[in-house]
């Protein structure tokens, strides 16, 4: 490789500059392709990204990285029930600190333009493996082809750009030297200031199992940029999609002289769980965490002295007080709950109906209308593999179906609440051993909040009858304030009751989506444009991304001094 | 008062802008005159504050805040060693947060801009009654009257303001709203978007008892211009400064119509301290602490899911390598040490100095000459009575004089220790009670570290006999990674020495300030240009100001919403 890097900077320059105006203006932008078609790639790209996957499978991964101590890996796929056969080096963690600090004070030196310029070459060289990357996450999350392609690939590159953007307006905000002068008494004094960018510590990015890679990319890039080493530490039962992006961001600083081992991988099992031994290493100073509520607000709640940056869970809800075209409302919201079989941080678990019903454009609806509306519009989903296979794609995990068929029984010995739907599979026309469970729909009246008041990790509606819209609200909002919620969704033609809602929602920390539907997905979240997350309830403290995800991860040291008199003359 | 909220924004837009100008470039500015001179002042105002101070005197001081449920107050002047006797309202913490919950929806909603304004119309009230500020301050903190004046007034202001226009910049870097436009499959998908700044909740300003202002206005305006009210915890020992801050920013709340409850004054007492109940009640969201490191690092350490900014102190220290000009850098060395007789968190307490000496302009000098001429420059200001009173002030509490009479003893015990300078008090001019305390010298060799390794809350200098400049930055720096710095001071000849030591204070996170000397005191922080406290080692974790010191006090929460098709066809 012989680019320099001032001209790897050149080269990135136009698409660091769109990215800023992107998460300023808040438009549409992207320097990728969401979508696998065949009209955006090169022929050969899907085939040769297959190829590249299955070339990994049965063996170990190539990551050239220090103080292995052996091999881990136990990956399933949730589509073939088969392991990967995949093996990952364990690193010994005091050994990946060490390589880690010793890469430190070159990157500290290392121009901030020159840090951004290698993380957006990072970011392209990834999304060049992204048919790759795309059936590596299949494989390991159960995501489908198609959401993987975009929403593992592209989608979360896209995240990880608007952290870099976001990092590139924090510290140009800092001026690297002034000129200061002011007269004491009868002398001037003039002084030559420099305020010199210096980075945090070690950043360990902990990523969760069902979406790897779209919190990672954000927090590595956010604390590279500033000058940070990273450590990612992937969940043990989906490590191979960032350990592919490791190997990138490895080959990326070697290729341009800087030190691989700013980029680390650290693997561990169920079992024997590693992070809590670089949480508490001194050098570790930041943590960007994204899994779990449990151990979330664990760390919420004992790491001090650290940045802490996290994103868990909560209960996503749809307030459905009236809309226009039922028909049309329920195949969004359903489709919202059907995505990875309800596997994501946005998708909507809780649907409150008043129990009146209300009146569409069409004439009035009962509650029973709405709920078998939504029962129609997820079988409309289930009956169909090939669209099911699309949207639901796999369910990762057994628990997922456990708690799902937990909730039926419960649900079956509630005298008020009614199983709609039961939470049967679908037959995957392309993997017959897939792991599928087409969404649980119960229907209940809000007095049985012990079922659906906290979230459940697998595909699951509840369909609510509230006494009123702001009934509703009130109690969508209360949840949240109580569990964390991440996306909430409000359906009204009342533009009365939507302005009061949004006031509620606003101060619950609720990011709302109203009347969505059509051909986006009401929980299609967009980089540069949606902040994800507001760090205002239990669902996280960070946010994707803002100025606030960056600004800590890098301290300002400044020197002053007198200048010369040859300099003070120059410059008159 | 009939002056508008947009009057009120126009009126303040250029200072503003100034400031903003100003933290950007670095340059010297401030709207505000920082010294007492009959010159910048109307001839009535300066006995017209001293009159407005002697009124306050005596009685109760009038807040007019909810919660009242008795008076406090105890304050002694380190001038007269006479109670001031005026008695404080000790406010019910749960009332006085209640209240504060109270009139945070309408805050919350009042624009950024007019809450700046607000905030800088505080500024400009307390600004003028500046010199009624510079006697409590005085009678509280020990501070001579110039520095009280200076220090604690317009240059703490400036340090609000400082914060205002960060947290200015912050907020204004999220768009309000947005279009956004994608197409999805054949579907042209055109959404509004609306970006909300919503307060994290109440914020409590802890200040210390030396400098109760300097930190208490960043704080107390990055919360309030992000939409947080703000309650103040002074010291017990130094309430009169912040009640009147608090006074005036509660009048200028209620004369534009805002709840005056967005600031009020929490009194505790040294026997009864109240910090930690406001500290653990979940509305308080945000905590400022100014003050000592055990409570500091207690913070630190036990603090989570709550935004906490600390400011602590540290072992300051200045490495002599080499001058020309040996009379003056003692005289700026023994001037910063003399300042407010060491009783600043800028004031350097350990002076490197090589043992064999060093060749100056005029030949070579010996450590014991170095030794001797920082020893002449404390008593030519020592000897001077008036111009001890306008440098060193008054020690504010015994104990400190405590400290250094027993570091005198301890010296003197030690073989390899010398008492070169013993801590006479000076005869103050106009307070013959004043308690008055000169710098203790101690000269010693590096090996005496268990004197002088810890920060020594009084006037004490150590001059530390090492091996060479190198090995006193070494040790120097080591120092504060262990306990902290805020500012350090290097002087050399030898511009290698120089630049390698700088990249060893860079990576201690220590400020450093190099070979400065003159009318400029070389502990002068000056806002908008100087940054304070790195947050890189133990001195604190919040500087004086950056975008890491406001960007987290608000967050964002967005609403999205197709557009309908006037409003499409109306953009197009």
């Amino acid at each position: 490789m012989t680019e320099t890097l001032e001209h790897l900077i050149a080269r990135h320059a136009t698409t660091l500059d769109a990215a800023i105006d992107a998460i300023e203006t808040r438009k549409n932008w992207s320097p990728f392709r969401d979508s696998p078609s065949s009209k955006f790639h090169a022929p050969g790209k899907p085939g040769a990204g297959k190829a590249a996957f299955e070339t990994l499978l049965g063996k170990p991964f190539d990551l050239q990285q220090p103080g292995t101590i052996g091999q881990l890996g136990s990956e399933v796929s949730p589509f073939t029930r088969q392991p990967l056969g995949i093996t990952y080096p364990q690193g010994d963690p005091a050994t990946l600190i060490e390589a880690a600090q010793a890469a430190m004070p070159a990157w500290r030196k290392t121009a901030s333009k020159a840090r951004i310029a290698l993380c957006l070459e990072m970011a392209e060289r990834i999304y060049d493996r992204n048919f790759e990357m795309a059936h590596s996450v299949m494989h390991v999350a159960g995501q489908s082809y198609t959401q993987a392609f975009s929403g593992s690939g592209p989608n979360a590159l896209d995240r990880g750009i608007e952290a870099l953007a976001y990092a590139a307006k924090a510290m140009r905000d800092v001026s690297p030297s002034a000129r200061w002068e002011r007269t004491f008494g009868k002398e001037d004094v003039v002084l030559d200031k420099q305020y010199t960018l210096v980075p945090r510590g070690i950043g360990l990015v902990i990523c969760c199992a069902s979406f790897p890679t779209w919190n990672a990319y954000p927090a590595m890039f956010a604390s590279l940029a500033t000058g940070n080493p990273v450590i990612v530490k992937p969940h043990p039962i989906a490590i191979l999609p960032m350990a592919i992006a490791v190997q990138e961001c490895r080959r990326v600083l070697a290729d341009f002289g800087c030190d691989p081992n700013l980029v680390t991988l650290a693997v561990d099992t169920l079992e024997h769980p590693v992070a809590q031994e670089f949480i508490d290493h001194p050098a570790v100073q930041i943590v960007d965490f994204t899994g779990s509520p449990r151990y979330g607000s664990h760390l919420e709640r004992t790491l001090t002295g650290k940045l802490l940056f996290t994103e868990t869970a909560g209960i996503n809800s749809v307030v459905l007080e009236s809309c226009e075209d039922l028909a049309e409302t329920a195949k969004a919201i359903a489709r919202a709950t059907c995505l990875f079989s309800a596997q994501m941080c946005t998708s909507p678990q809780n649907i409150y109906v008043p129990r009146k019903g209300f009146t569409t454009a069409t004439g009035p609806v009962s509650f029973d209308d709405v709920a078998q509306a939504l029962v129609a519009a997820v079988d409309e989903i289930a009956e169909h593999p090939a669209m099911a296979a699309g949207i639901m794609g796999a369910v990762q995990a057994e628990p997922s179906c456990d708690i799902v068929r937990r909730l039926e029984k419960e649900a079956e010995g509630h005298r008020t609440a009614k199983v709609l739907r039961r939470p049967t599979p679908y037959e995957h026309p392309d993997f017959p051993d897939a792991r599928t469970m087409t969404p649980l729909i119960v229907a209940l009246p809000a007095d049985n909040a012990a079922l659906y008041a906290e979230e459940h990790f697998g595909p699951v509606m509840f369909i609510i009858a509230a006494e009123s819209g702001d009934d509703a609200v009130e109690e969508a909002t209360q949840l949240v304030r109580e569990h964390g919620a991440i996306s909430s969704y409000l359906y009204s033609t009342d533009e009365a009751f939507i302005a009061r809602s949004l006031d509620a929602y606003t101060v619950s920390g609720m990011n709302l989506s109203i009347n969505l539907h059509g051909a986006m997905w009401a929980n299609f979240a967009a980089a540069y444009s949606d902040y994800h997350v507001t760090g205002l309830n239990p669902a996280g403290n960070a946010c994707l991304a803002d100025l606030a995800f960056v600004a800590g991860r890098f301290r300002i040291v400044q020197s002053r001094r007198p200048a010369t008199r040859e300099e003070v003359a120059d410059a008159a």
